[in-house]
């Protein structure tokens, strides 16, 4: 990590403000004129200290690498399985051409822009257009991160569920925008067995969050962390405020072939009149198994995409090539393969292996309807007393304690869950643990028996 | 392109800003409330505004689908050749196991960062520390834009030497800090034969172009698009510029590998406190003929890597994961294909092709020391009166015409070098074409021939 949570940001920042060093000659002696080290010249800049970019984030923490080596990893959102073969197959007979070795055009390889065309265009009731329409990114993260650098002025308000996919909050603070959070209300006490769906928003808490200022909804549905699947009567409420506030939509879908239970995914861009203030990301990492492609995509109307074209032909140029050429083989042959309807049932087994521990621990969890993350509810797990964290960890909340235990005196790395919220509410996430379940049977199954012995350690 | 230059970006953005609209209810008439239609409801950000984002680029304008379909294409700078098979042949066996799939580390992947500290360690005369003084980044220019977020606040200005790399400018504008331009003078009228070494910088313009607000100087070394090494004397006065006042280096090396005539590539990180302040910038596209890869690197001091790293974690996360594998390979491979010094014998034998065209024509250049452009003189060529352009050019620079009219009726395609000016100073780059020679030895005879045939179009 790079900022010890020992120096509050603020005071870090304070160390490194701007000073003038004098000099006689170019090859002299180096000596700040106030007594400043040489390791701390130039001062960053004041956006880093916004949208907790300078605390060591959750990911660094939580990485495979400081945990015990045999720990079973169902923290960060990765396979531990490699793409289809066929898809694979692709990228190296793309590596073996010349074009697919050098620069895309910042909007994409058009073999990808058509691959999809055809694949959200029936989805969408549209005929796309692949020139205004279509835009490929580097990861549906930076996808994001461009359509921020694109609308938000300084100031600017951007509404977010919580708990958020942590990246959003700095990804708007760093183009000069403020988020804005409205709960997700977690399942009532009274429910034995949660569901995500029993995870509600309030329509009227939504619409007070609107200020003159508010430019942008961000809509994440499958949701990350907590896998609820929004339905169509809570976007059509959502749909209603955009549209009687004039907002964007930015609707972050990049589990959308990954729902459960016979939930379907809905595309708040569907909805009449959303289409024009829709900007919908999806990825083919979440797609294709293949988290470190970088690929992903938005499709919106030409109002939305060519700003956003305009910032990311700035921010990376364009994406790699040689994967994105792969990511079109993979949406053009999905059907043949049956390869979507496959992999949802694989991952509908995952979800059993995992959940089937937790219901024989009798702790409680919410189910979720779509995404890979089950959410435990970690308030009846004892860490004993005397326990002892390392620094990083001690300093947060309780969920970040209860994970490190558990990597640790389990052996299964999970993720707390209040780094899904803003300072203020953190303490409503401490009350959960993320487990991810994209993860291969036999490694999930190994991981259900160790959390077993979790039994010995509830209240 | 998105916005027509018929159409200014002030009057565009005019056109765009917000409005609020009235709905009787969720699927009632979508109706504008001022007569607005709804294909621009979201104005997008003023930032786009500024940097020249807003018009059309002129890659865009000199993309191979803008031009004949025989014309050859010396503009952009791709090679048309693909990288070594035993660099391909890595990625090839990454993509076939697990994890090269997926996340690598925001800092980039291990083996990249101990490859990167092995080949530049030696040449910068330090035992580099992979953890904190490496970053791998998705591209060279996602790499830059990184630093700018790092560390630009409102109103920081950036030197750059002009002409510039056209994409510092928006990345330093959509980071709300200020371009500001110093003079790489052209080459005397007297110098019958110049070379990159003929344009030259004025010390005491660098020192007066440093204000209070002044953060960083862009070194751009060997420098696209004049071919400049700098001198080791040149950057010892940069030197002690950045030194007097306190600025951050960005050195853009990423033709490192490409000097010519006995000239050396010289580190500014290397002379003395230099490394303190200034962080360097590598490609594996440029250095392996990938430029699809987005692939790139930042070498530089614990205090400018990290605050980096926190900006381009939240940017794209990391960077495509294969590919780094294969860069890797690329950079531990090297010395054993003796690969740096064929590629640079490879490329000093294009050079040749294509000067000895604009040699028989008579017509001035600049022999380029470093990178793979040559710069033409176009003031001579005279374009036929009564020749058409489309409006993306006519509304440009004499140089706009020129290239254009070559690409149509001489059959090779260069870059307009007033792009790589500010608006101001437009009229110097007007009097040149930029020719890129990373193609193989066919294609540049061909348009060696072609190019003949401009002999009775000079004045």
């Amino acid at each position: 990590m790079f900022v010890s949570t020992r120096l509050p940001p603020s005071r870090l920042f304070a160390y490194c403000q701007r000073s003038l060093f004098t000099m006689a000659g170019a090859q002299s002696q180096l000596k700040p004129v106030n007594g400043q080290d040489r390791s701390n010249l130039i001062p960053f800049s004041s956006r880093l200290k916004e949208g907790r970019a300078l605390i060591q984030d959750v990911w660094s923490i939580f990485a495979a690498v400081n945990l015990p080596a045999d720990c079973i990893n169902l923290g960060q959102g990765y396979m531990n399985f490699a793409p289809p073969k066929w898809v694979t197959d692709s990228a190296e007979e793309a590596l073996k051409t010349v074009a697919p070795n050098h620069y895309s055009h910042p909007r994409g390889r058009i073999r990808l822009r058509e691959a999809l065309k055809a694949h959200y265009g029936p989805q969408l009731n549209r005929d796309l257009d692949v020139e205004s329409e279509i835009l490929v990114t580097s990861g549906a993260n930076e996808g994001q991160y461009s359509v921020f650098t694109a609308f938000l002025e300084q100031g600017d308000e951007v509404i977010m569920f919580e708990p958020f996919f942590d990246q959003y909050l700095p990804s708007v603070t760093f183009n000069s925008g403020k988020p804005v959070y409205v709960p997700l209300h977690p399942p009532a006490d009274s429910i034995k067995k949660p569901t995500s769906d029993d995870w509600t928003i309030n329509i009227d808490e939504l619409r007070r969050a609107v200020t003159p200022r508010t430019k942008m909804i961000i809509v994440n549905t499958p949701h990350n962390p907590v896998g609820k699947v929004f339905t169509k009567a809570e976007l059509v409420a959502i749909a209603e405020i955009a549209e009687e506030f004039n907002l964007l939509v930015m609707s972050d879908e990049v589990y959308d072939c990954l729902t459960f239970d016979g939930k379907e995914h809905f595309r708040i861009a569907t909805l009449p009149g959303m289409w024009d203030r829709t900007v919908t990301v999806g990825s083919a990492g979440k797609s294709f198994a293949a988290t470190g492609w970088r690929v992903g995509w938005l499709i919106g109307p030409k109002s939305i995409i060519q700003p956003t074209l305009a910032a990311t032909t700035r921010i990376v140029f364009c994406t790699n090539s040689p994967l994105q050429e792969a990511t079109a083989a993979g949406l053009e042959q999905a059907d043949k393969h049956q390869f979507f309807e496959t992999q949802r049932a694989e991952y509908l087994e995952r979800r059993s292996i995992l959940c089937e521990a937790f219901d024989k621990l009798g702790l409680k969890y919410t189910l979720p309807e779509g995404s890979y993350f089950v959410l435990l509810d970690v308030s009846k797990i004892e860490i004993p007393d005397e326990y002892t964290f390392p620094e990083t960890v001690s300093g947060r909340g309780r969920d970040f304690r209860v994970a490190w235990w558990m990597a640790y005196e389990i052996g299964v790395s999970s993720i707390p869950v209040s780094e899904f919220y803003c300072d203020e509410h953190a303490h409503i996430g401490e009350a959960y643990a993320r487990f991810a379940f994209c993860k291969d049977n036999d490694t999930l199954r190994k991981a259900a028996e160790r959390l077993l012995g979790l039994a010995k350690y509830l209240k």
